[in-house]
């Protein structure tokens, strides 16, 4: 039996309860790198395998996890499978799954606070907000292919844009968006480390996006009105714990 | 103090852990009507309050929310406000932050499970998958005016659609992308009730969709073709506990 369990942000009490769970009664756990050590930590009797996968690496090694996860559920363990956010977003826990479920291995999805959703939340942006947006758009920034046809396409302030894993690309998707007629005054955001002791929040507009300083910490783009409620939300948090950098609009 | 907390899609494990705390401590629970009773259960000492809101209810009904919200606080009590799936989705969290913010009164978010992510999660679809889609789009169904400009201008095909609240809509929902050029055999699911003991998924196609019959649960619409792995991913998913529905395609 294998569970394919969502991380959440990184915060350990962001974990479901049935993550926490299965990590207590786990055998073996294999996680990526972007899973926060006091996550993996809850896992408190079984082995540890990291198997932190980071962009660029060559995708055959998405084939080497599916075939320890096999093995390790064949040789009767409780076997987690612990990723970052949720294993169905952006996650690649679908293939992961159909590699279990060709081989006749039971499994389960525990799903996890997805970054897209979560870490706005967390610095007090609403996705969506009776006024401002009542829909919203989630894009990998990995790959210009993918989110070009869908930002390309949306209609100028329609909707809440989630950018994960867009920082790398954050100049061309601003330019792309203010291509298609967004308005440079768009307010947009970068959450940065969501829910860890490192998170900051950049706010600024969608003129600026491009220009934001790069950082190693994982980020999560949003671009659209709800943006601006940060300012009142974000600040009014308490968070005592968290160091918050809002830069001037 | 007071704690907006998401209750997830109803089974009490699919809680964060820290929602759960809150629960356990709160001295006033605040709660719609979409939250299960074993999650409101969780709040063991507190004064519990049902403050259901169903879609039709006049928007008044919100207001006086705000003030008990705002009222239970200044008193010093503990409260929690308590909204099904996450309360930054479609759930008016921010209208009562603000509210808080307002009044003075310190408040956190607590993030939940989204029913857009993990309703179809639970059914085995992922909302992204390689090769499948890099995109997802969640819109509400509740007002034609917000998710017609949103699913209109999508190029068919690029993106999962995700629709909440939208039963009442999904003939009229499906019909709008079919003009829009989304094939009338692009795989659609509708997810029933979704990680409760009542919870079934019903599958076919866009096509079908406008004809499925209605049910009194909460249901979320997914289209794209990564419902085309509920087939495999859903019926694999140990939930002995659950009934499952998969009409025949």
């Amino acid at each position: 039996m294998v569970s394919l369990v969502g991380a959440g942000p990184g915060d350990p009490e962001l974990l479901t309860r049935r993550a926490a769970l299965r990590l207590a009664e786990a055998d073996v756990v294999l996680y990526d790198a972007l899973v926060s050590p006091e996550v993996v930590a809850l896992a408190v009797h079984a082995l540890r395998v990291p198997v932190g996968k980071r962009a660029g690496r060559p995708s055959t090694r998405q084939e080497s996890i599916n075939r320890l996860l096999v093995r390790a559920a064949r040789r009767g363990k409780r076997v987690v499978r612990l990723k970052g956010g949720d294993p169905f977003v952006f996650g690649r826990g679908g293939e992961e799954a159909l590699a279990l479920s060709a081989a006749g291995i039971p499994f389960e999805i525990v799903p996890g606070l997805s970054s897209a959703l979560s870490a706005p939340a967390l610095a007090g942006i609403p996705v969506t907000h009776r006024g401002l947006a009542s829909a919203f758009v989630v894009v990998s920034g990995h790959a210009e292919a993918a989110y070009t046809p869908v930002l390309s396409a949306l209609a100028p302030g329609s909707a809440t844009v989630v950018v994960l894993m867009g920082l790398s690309r954050s100049a061309g998707i601003a330019s792309l968006l203010v291509s298609k007629g967004w308005k440079r005054t768009t307010p947009a955001a970068i959450c940065f480390a969501a829910s860890t002791e490192d998170s900051f929040t950049w706010t600024g507009t969608l003129g600026d996006l491009g220009a934001v300083p790069k950082h190693e910490a994982p980020g999560t783009i949003v671009v659209g009105e709800v943006v601006s409620l940060a300012g009142v939300l974000g600040g009014a948090h308490e968070q005592p714990e968290r160091e918050r950098l809002h830069a001037s609009r």
